[in-house]
């Protein structure tokens, strides 16, 4: 995690820090300065112990930083804090979200747009985190919540079976109604099957496909000339959600704009979405952008389901937890006890401290334990012990939650209906 | 049309014939050595005055003649006489017609599929070839059969929106049940509105567009980088209903072969489908390929809607059919009386002629005419006389027909149901 704001406001940069301390990690960096993180939807690495430069990757992409200004009327206008993720900048970046606070403020409506790409049975962790934010969004502005599981792509792209990959998005479908989705604002669905209940998918679908070219895919994604024609395809299905007439049994014929959670690697589609919505008579989606979930082996690659020691997976029970954590997450302490006392260990590299950031809401006790680590009276022990603390539950309550969720409650929000949208929120 | 067949039982080479009588013809057929012949779903053209030189497309494509030895079996295992479009040669080529045959002889089923692309409201004489064989392929081995009207393809090469090539394709599908088909054993559906009612349709696309390359589609079709990724993704939407599996409310699960008649600029799709099936477990589609309906200008291309002149539509009035062939129709007569007196005509070459061909069912009547023409003792005017005399009753047959063709029959034959299908024939 590249934790900028925090070392502005203390006057440290981190780069700096590891420069002086770790010259394995200070060569890391300089390769990093010259050598680009790599981000797309299906490769997220960087050669930087404290991961993705997240404020160049902003200008790369072209989006709009979440500033003090943007969180101070978000706050004014839900009338309530902003979410840890905004305050702390896990959600970092952002497309046209001034656009949802003047609906919000003109009492217009719009809608949420998430989803998920069904790869592997158990869920993880980093998985929660768009679903987490959407979910506090539609508490927030009271809004419909549309939910993709893209198990075509997954199809297209793993040695996934048509059939195999339509009971992983089921089954991942249940980890996310477990997290407590309210079923009267919410549809969840997954492609392989959406696509042949609802006409106006496909014909969305063919209308996008009309305006991208394959050099447009290829400049955006990376596709070559070997790639199947599926994959090239596939990039208006992920689109077509964002445009509100893909689900007339929810909006009519309304033009409704549309607000994505999502982790800055899906922000290809959606700039290419963004490209083609006006030119279909539809507003440009907006976004908010989440930083990466890293993997316990340190912030170089994000956390990942077919890597099996990288992630904490919503199955794990509380012992796998505490030892997988105790095992293998990276620590940003020194390498003695007196090292460490005299030095202090770097939470911005610190796995632990990650998790902690992600999942310790109250806000006064991660500073100090920040504070109590950079200064060095609290040791890496400590603080796995803490995310341990915290996170264990967090994933026993989840797996409480999952278990009450049986085939007919994930119908019902599967189920092709309208939502509780009135036009107005 | 080229003619071999009939050419060679007369031991005369039909573009000697035209060597030695014209010389404009010579010096195109000689730039048809050495030029090919254009032929792909969406391009038809030929340098020659007789079209298309099929013997050499066979060779290109890879398919195989339908010859006198397939013939004798056909008639044999149907006990009636081959259509006369096999018979004269209009359907010349197929693939694996051979094993259509074996089922037969094995009283194990198969389904027919065939479709069009909907793209002006009214069909022309050209659009009914492959309904006609179609049909009586039908009645000869009483099968299933399957309509694709492909209102997506439309949409993405013509400037056409999703809502007026769904109109289209409606307009079209009553051309199409016009014909007589039984709705028993018919099931016409248009892609953009089936693919959102049938999730088998999309699941199968998927599959297809897995197992197919841009590379290779571009080797097919000849798609390039600036191509939007509609078209590119778009062949497997034609692919998809060769096999069974797209249509479980038809077939259930079982793996049923499937025959499909199209004129033989539509091969490219099924040379992909062809070599896309086994590896989805599903056998390969059989094929037989019909020739051009020639333009009325003339066999160097075919017949056009686009073309208003080139076709003679299927809304025509008898006086503009007659008008039409009269001043349009190319004539293989010579230029003065005494001159087509003293030489005879070129019916191989002449769309009056080749108009009787197709409708003019009485095998002896045309080999009279043909007779005459060639000895000079019948005129131009009497062949267009016959033309139209032949042409005009079927066109107005048909409009008769259509007429009773409400939209509620029309959704009858679009509904999606079981067809009177036991599983063998």
């Amino acid at each position: 995690m590249n934790d900028t704001e925090n070392a502005v406001a203390e006057g440290v940069d981190a780069l700096t820090l590891n420069k002086d301390n770790d010259v394995t990690v200070a060569t890391e960096a300089t390769v990093n300065e010259e050598q680009e993180d790599i981000v797309n939807p299906w490769h997220v690495t960087s050669m930087n112990e404290a991961g993705i430069d997240y404020d160049k990757l902003i200008k790369r992409f072209g989006s709009s930083k979440i500033d003090e200004e943007l969180i101070t009327r978000f706050e004014k206008l839900t009338g309530k804090p902003a979410h840890h993720f905004i305050r702390r900048g896990i959600f970092f970046s952002h497309r046209d979200l001034h656009t949802i606070l003047n609906l919000k403020e003109q009492q217009k409506p719009f809608y949420l747009y998430t989803g998920r790409g069904p790869s592997s049975e158990s869920l993880h962790l980093g998985h929660l985190i768009p679903f987490i934010m959407t979910k506090w969004l539609q508490e927030t502005f009271n809004v419909p919540l549309v939910i993709q599981l893209t198990d075509d792509e997954k199809t297209l792209w793993k040695d996934l079976k048509v059939d195999e990959a339509i009971q992983l998005a089921r089954e991942n479908a249940k980890d996310i109604v477990a997290m407590g989705f309210n079923v009267e604002k919410t549809f969840i669905f997954n492609n392989l099957t959406f696509m042949g209940q609802c006409p106006s998918m496909y014909q969305n679908i063919i209308r996008i496909q009309k305006c991208v070219t394959f050099n447009q895919v290829k400049g955006i994604f990376g596709f070559g000339d070997s790639d199947v024609i599926g994959k090239i395809g596939f990039p208006a299905a992920q689109a077509a959600p964002a445009i509100s007439s893909t689900f007339p049994f929810l909006f009519g014929n309304k033009k409704v704009q549309c607000l994505v959670p999502c982790a800055i690697d899906q922000d290809p589609y959606f700039r290419m979405t963004r490209d083609v919505s006006p030119r279909l008579g539809y507003p440009k989606c907006a976004l908010i952008h989440s930083s990466f979930f890293p993997a316990l082996q340190g912030a170089k690659s994000k956390m990942s389901a077919s890597e099996q020691n990288s992630a904490i997976f919503l199955t794990d029970t509380s012992k796998q937890i505490k030892n997988k954590i105790n095992k293998y997450a990276f620590s940003g302490g020194r390498d003695t006890i007196e090292e460490h006392r005299a030095l202090g260990g770097v939470p911005e590299i610190d796995v632990a401290y990650q998790l902690l950031k992600f999942f310790l809401e109250d806000d006064t006790k991660l500073e100090e334990v920040r504070i109590a680590y950079s200064k060095g009276e609290m040791l890496t022990g400590d603080l796995k012990k803490l995310a341990i603390e915290t996170v264990a539950p967090i994933v026993e309550q989840h797996q409480a939650a999952r278990k009450l969720v049986t085939d007919d409650i994930l119908d019902e929000f599967m189920k092709i209906r309208p939502l509780n949208f009135s036009g107005s929120n």
